[in-house]
């Protein structure tokens, strides 16, 4: 027997008190690929932000890395800005009315190929434009949304993707359909006031009255929930209280807007109460599809789908993700969680930062989130951390590929 | 020619666009042995609280991992813990007195050879012990680690680590040595006073006195400075202020201590005022040269020595450590560097997790620390940290886990 080296002395003497060597093969490139794909931190980076602050710490890290910047979002908030830094198109500013009526500017994004626009209803008619005491869904009016949508026709599109969410408003697209010429009259012939409330007087509709640019616009609408237009689970009951109504105000937006569901019914032959998502935006989603014939997708598809991410994880060696928020919540069609369903379809590892974890990570793990790391340095207010997101995301983003690289 | 599978194809359509791939070899046992090897994280946990959540985590991440833990200091607070938990030693409580004289219980830490005994300066004679106003270095006294040093002996020890550092003395450890039966008296044969100030009377030294059970021990000073006694890089000039004492008294201190090494270099033939490290806190560290012939070492060194990290890291394919707060300055004989350059001799990767992240974490990837995670989940204030720090770090471990094994 010949003489054993150190090391085959060490797994001779060791042989039996431990399991036996697995060999494993790996082929790697000399340069690895990084997608960098969060979702916005809110109040702090954009998405686009976000993935440069990330990119930093990978090329901090790696100086042969390959990265890409793909900003995320999963209809919410944030939706436009986060298609159009992805594509290459631009954000446009409107004149438009807030939900009490008031002149704003609004903006909608106009994506790369110049025929795809994104709006949010929440641009031009979300709570975050009104006072808490001005909060009144019995009048508050949907116009604006109507109004950027129009604009968005006006300037090529010939698809809108509509992300509901975040309104102020509970007057099932009224407003949004008047914005866009469609008339809605009472018994006296004469246009109902602004609001959820004035539906109770809908007598006759006129959609002859429509701009004609819209016949040939698709209409998309991001949309997460599936809630009814009317009843217990509908858009009053449900989203009502958070815009400002009372128990009453509550009764009455539910009857106005289940008489406005029955005139659509009547008179254009749509059924729209029951259809899932609705209720969504105050009712927006009705209007979307009882007079333009929306398509209902999650927001988080739509937003996958547009910013090729299925082709970007497919390049990619290493997948990061991340939001200002993650918990267990995020698991529900937030974005951290679509990027990972989309990278685990090829295989990819999928690392999420956060400014803030909450409970139950362990089951973000169970739809392809491998990690989750937060970014705070150590004791820290709140509005330090969102004064501090860019550096503290490139050097957490950092510490993880030194990992990675181990 | 052949015809090409897909991932050929992919390989054939890719050739001259990128680098060209290259195998990586690895050998991988089927458990991995993870070291926990951290300091304690102040005010929250000890360093085997901090290695035991570690290891929770790496167990939640990765169900067949060998993890052991190591808790580890740098010779200032909590070492004396820590070897002990290390070693499988026992805390001893023990009745001393405080800098001004009062009863308090002090501990020291006996090892699991029973021969050795961990003392540090700070337990009976610290700063923490004192009231703000209270602080007096003319006359706080080292008495009280002299005494945790005899019951130390009295409970077998043969050689005694003393941690210098964080003590609210400035007299030299003359109060150590009266402690031990030295006899310091003025020039009417009377004992002196307790205090530095009290040293400029100091006439004869009678060290016959000293209890004999001292003359068989080896004492190890833990110093990470290197200050003279006296001068202005000496322990008053220096340290002085941070006890309390003012200009004049620095300049007061400053001559009693000179003195008193004078005294000691005429009576003992020892010349003390200029070993580096003789005015480590307050000048105990000249106490300990003159009277006992302490060895001086960097206190990491002590620590690593004792624990038995060398051998630790040799078995670990992975080494945690941390510590409450870590920067830049971190590379200067704390514990995340030692650890990092311990395990480093043998190759191993190293990564720390650590409450706080402060500047320049860059340099401590020079030192070997491969990757520094914060723990924090978010805004937080720094007592809700300290409540959950134990959890945080169980988070980021297990998340840190779960990276390495993608």
């Amino acid at each position: 027997m010949e003489s054993l080296n150190s090391e085959q002395k060490n797994n001779h003497a060791n042989y039996g008190k431990r399991l036996p060597f697995r060999r494993v093969v790996r082929y790697a490139r000399s340069m690895t690929r990084y997608l960098c794909a969060p979702d916005s931190f809110k109040e702090s980076l954009t998405a686009m932000e976000a993935a440069r602050a990330m990119a930093q710490g990978i090329e901090n890290a790696d100086h042969d890395a390959e990265v890409r910047c793909l900003p995320m979002a999963d209809g919410g908030e944030g939706t436009a800005r986060a298609l159009v830094d992805a594509t290459g198109g631009s954000m446009r500013a409107v004149p438009v009315h807030d939900p009490l009526g008031r002149p704003v500017e609004g903006h909608f994004g106009l994506l790369a190929d110049g025929t795809t626009a994104v709006v949010e209803t929440a641009e031009a008619s979300g709570l975050a434009l009104l006072e808490a005491k001005e909060r009144n869904p019995l009048i508050a009016s949907s116009y604006g949304t109507g109004e950027l949508m129009l604009a968005a026709v006006r300037s090529g599109a010939k698809r809108i993707i509509v992300g509901l969410g975040g309104s102020a408003t509970n007057d099932a697209g009224a407003g949004l359909l008047q914005a866009l010429g469609v008339r809605l009259l009472d018994k006296n012939g004469n246009d109902l006031a602004h609001g959820g409330a004035a539906l109770a007087n809908l007598t006759t509709i006129d959609i002859s009255t429509m701009d004609p640019a819209l016949k040939n616009v698709a209409i998309t609408a991001a949309c997460d929930v599936t809630n009814p237009l009317t009843g217990p689970t509908g858009a009053s009951a449900v989203f009502g209280p958070q815009k400002g109504a009372s128990k009453d105000d509550v009764a009455t937006l539910d009857a106005a807007l289940a008489h406005f569901a029955q005139v659509i019914d009547s008179q254009l032959g749509v059924a729209v109460n029951d259809v899932p998502g609705a209720g969504a935006a105050g009712g927006i989603g009705a209007a979307l599809k009882g007079f333009l014939n929306a398509e209902f997708r999650p927001g988080i598809a739509i937003v996958i789908e547009q910013s090729g991410l299925d082709a970007a994880a497919q390049w990619a060696d290493v997948v990061f993700t991340g939001e200002g928020s993650i918990d267990f919540q995020t698991k529900f069609g937030k974005t951290p969680a679509g990027v990972a369903e989309t990278a685990k379809r090829h295989g990819k590892p999928v690392i999420a930062v956060a400014g803030h974890i909450g409970t139950g990570i362990d089951e973000l793990h169970e739809v392809g989130i491998d990690a989750v790391f937060g970014i705070a340095p150590g004791a820290a207010s709140l509005s330090e951390l969102l004064a501090d997101a860019a550096a503290n995301v490139t050097r957490t983003t950092e510490q993880i590929v030194r990992t990675l690289q181990l």
